[in-house]
């Protein structure tokens, strides 16, 4: 009988054992509910310290939809439109929850090379825009999701580029970060150079993605929006009772590195993976920067592929999508090109 | 230096030793995100053997305030209104999430002896409608907290007579059961008996307080409810990704009367501590039926108790709250009888 | 054949001669739609002048429940309440409006003497109150209904109290003045020392009631909202395409006291009214200090009273509402009483 | 002086001589509020006559905003999108009121020529969708401009394909038909054979374009969701207090087919308008089946044409817009072809 692989998305991943520790550790005594804890009181010191950002405040929420919508509810009014790549998740897979958190908010995708949101496309859509004008959607805030749907990055000063272009009209900034420790990893800079050193004002921080068990978050840099979030994010029940189990999650996280050595696993295995898809002769969509490769297969391939084992997601056609995880080893990348090998010869 | 001990809430408590063991369990290989994992499927099955309904749907949400919010919106008009009693949770302690959800539906008090919603009540609610007059939001479902905020329960017979009357004007019927499971080991009724046998199309289904370590859970006996549920808790932000360990949780806590033998456990503590507050004299508000007394405490006799190490609230002028939870023993509980005596003589 | 009085609402009577021939007499040319036209400009100096106000905005819309539902959600959170007396029409006539536009916010009712809301009501419910616990909607508006739904009025200084005490926890003031008019005329004072000199951000202004066709208005007295106004009201689709001829009602309806003169006409008939009532030995649930009366009458003799043609409607066991106009006449006062006392006899 | 033609928009003309004078004849003795009058009665029994259809509900709300929104928001579930042309007015000017009414619906452009939806287009849609995936906004009405933004029409042929084709996957259909009347007097269908004939549920009828003073309409084929209208229609504020005066301006519109004969004029004066631009060398964008020109003008060329006192806006480089409406002349147009003529030499 043949063993699966796993290459259908970091979802699949279980937790880190560090995270899982973590947990039991903290399942000791009582504490105050709703974030009166002090595991709670040491997540924000951690973010502050972390993110070099003395007034940052830390929202743990169930999932990264939940970061996005409500990150960006409170940062565009009702009247106002959320600009981002066209293929940005949370234009198309989130179930227009932004629309509903801001009161019916407006989600307008743009087109951008490497699906990346660029200065230009911005000065496209603010060409086309009738300033003050109430029958229009008034853009309000851009969205940058790094690393892309499609495993491409922003650099520093990519992401500077739009949140500037965007600051210079009045927008605001948020980074749909679900994979950002992967590009964290990748870019070697530190977290404040890719978020509030150029510009970003909200960050939708993953960590399920990445080794924890029940939590992303939202890490806010404008103290002045991180007083909306408090009872946004309580009227959208993400407020766990028993708060201190979510946020000692995070806490291990991000504590020595250990989200950017996560993320470094999962890293490696895609370059290795990558690596020797080329040697196979196939052809890549895009270099794969971080954790995500996506190639062009035939379907008889595709097919031929997951019989041999291989569990990966199409994505659209002639297209596959392969992401690694935290858990993924070498050894199973090498079992895996000597499957896809076999499939394909 | 004096030890605390901790009355303030069940939601201070930890997580029951088998659910930790459970999620450690569970933190195997991989599995498909979003609920489309083994653990899930297993948890829609025994949903479905513990409250004995073939087509009932379990959704995993991360507090009893999303499962309220979701459930009162999936059965509440934009136009609509929720009718509870006035002290109920979900119109005093969730910042009108129900509104939110639901477009914009009201909440409506109504009194009732011993904090139970009862027919009478709804009579004279339906007394005072104007039905059909789009000026006045129009009565479309009853919400029962269950046990109340004040820790009284209604039995079987006390459910059905305003679901019954509900149902006769066309009103749907929800319980909040953020404590459920207490009512259940002091009725010792079954789940089905106190839920949809008399009338109940939805449930929030308390877990955290009693237990869990991040999640409650939506128990739905309406499929076309359901399938509008699917949409809702996932725009909401509710579907964790990694839902393997929200499910792996609530299949812990039903299996085996897990959940009855912990509530059973605040329960006894509970009376426990009645019965010696009474003997110390202390006036209680209501006898308690579960896990909370109310008694009447001068302030300044309530200021000795704490610097005695008795950690609990306030419920309003001269009235206190002590709660137990799963994990409080009766040594426990006898040490704070002996500080209360000495506090109070 | 007997003919009808007509006591049942001043929504009843027809459009004022003076506003019919405005109308007509803008109906010449062409001219810019929504709002750009040089009626539309000439209501804004208009409303300016009469309110003595240099920045006030004004905004046609179709209905009270518009004004005040998108005047209350530009003024409160998501996550806010608005406190009102219990019998306001914004709480108990308007189907929750005020929540839709909101995006799920609060309306509260609180005791009040005479239908008024007082400080001594705020000063309870801010002490009910836990200010920043995002389990709670926090208080963020108060809004006066002015005359009150039972036709009692505030004065300036008792506009003022609420208002200033509302000020004082940061909440803002709105007054809901569908028959604003008619509390002018008895007060005698300027429209600015009822409204924004003594605390009021937002006036919802009644015209449809006193003579307008199809049009009430919102009266903004703080630019920060009305920036907010321009986009909620168009999005409530509450522009007129054709807006000169909203505009040109109100302006003819507030131009050279029009608006008091046809209210003094509807508060002197029931005044004649009341008078005769009493003389008649009917008890008044108030002394009617506008254009309305409530009365106590048996079922038997309000049954004879609309049998004599009386047309007016009941308010609540054992009490009638008899409402006039701008339309009434002295001479249909005299006929009524005369009815009635025949009815009575 | 020069004089001003107007060509800017139908918005910009008066009020049909025929409205005006059955708004002064309504104006009457008193009426019931809210709807309860006799005209309401008889504008119900007009529109069931003219449009052939037993029980057709008419709601007057006062633009064509509110007619979409509220429609559409009836029509569509939160979770759920609304397919359009990507040139239709309600995805591009109404700033997302049906997103706010909808509870976060999403509106959706998709290609098609000439400004047309097709059932091509929806194929594409629908092939793209993750039918019953929570991530994702589901397909749940198709809306149609007819006529388009860009002044094409759909023949009931036209209409019937993409609303069978949406029903097929159980999705409602609604026309937007600000100008509606003009597509019915080009077309010579009955206003039946344009609508409900053709699988329309809900149509947004125009009729301040078209002659009325402040309303336009809601015209439901679908009992069921007029029962929710009619709450939609009071809690979004379009219920004007003295309806008599709205359904008395539409009743006299759809009176003998005044509509039609006013749509006409404007038609007339357009392929008047159109001809003459032909022939003076002018390139049209689509040659106009109804009331509005697009025709391609040198920037200066447009400049000098504006100096001529042409009143008319841009759409887009090196595009202009010339509306007619039911107040245009033959002569007004032969002038301002003689002043084009000037201009463009």
């Amino acid at each position: 009988m043949t063993s699966f692989i796993e290459l259908r998305s970091d979802n699949s991943a279980g937790v880190a054992p560090k995270i899982m520790a973590a947990l039991a550790a903290a399942n000791t005594g009582s504490a105050l509910a709703y974030g009166g804890d002090e595991w709670t009181a040491r997540l924000r010191d951690r973010v502050r310290e972390v993110f070099e950002h003395p007034t940052a405040e830390v929202f743990p929420v169930v999932s990264g939809t939940a970061a996005n919508a409500l990150s960006l509810a409170a940062l565009c009014p009702p009247w106002g439109s959320v600009l981002c790549h066209e293929s940005a998740h949370v234009l198309r897979s989130e179930c227009a929850a932004t629309s509903m958190f801001s009161g019916g908010g407006a989600i307008r995708g743009v087109p951008g090379e490497s699906y990346r949101l660029t200065p230009e496309a911005l000065d496209e859509a603010f060409a086309a825009t009738r300033w003050g004008d109430p029958h229009h959607s008034q853009p309000s805030v851009v969205s940058l999701t790094l690393p892309t749907d499609y495993g491409t990055i922003y650099s520093p000063v990519q992401v500077a580029a739009p949140t500037e272009r965007a600051r210079s009209r009045g927008l605001r900034a948020h980074v749909d970060g679900a994979r950002i420790a992967n590009a964290l990893d990748v870019l070697g800079c530190s977290p404040a150079e890719l978020t509030w050193r150029v510009g970003v004002d909200v960050l939708s921080l993953g960590a399920t993605k990445n080794g924890a068990l029940s939590t992303d978050a939202i890490v806010c840099f404008d103290p002045a929006v991180s007083e909306q979030l408090v009872y946004r994010v309580k009227r959208a029940g993400h407020v766990a009772s028993k708060m201190r189990f979510q946020s000692v999650q995070l806490d291990a996280y991000l504590t020595d590195g250990r989200w950017l050595r996560l993320a470094h696993q999962a890293n490696l295995t895609t370059a290795h993976l990558a690596a020797g898809l080329t040697r196979l002769g196939m052809e890549l969509l895009v270099p794969p920067a971080v954790n995500m490769t996506f190639a062009r297969v035939a379907r008889e391939a595709a097919v031929r592929m997951e019989h041999a084992g291989l569990l990966f997601y199409g994505a659209g056609e002639g297209v596959i999508r392969l992401v690694t995880s935290f858990q993924t080893t070498e050894a199973e990348i090498d079992d895996a090109l000597a499957r896809i090998e076999t499939a394909l010869s």
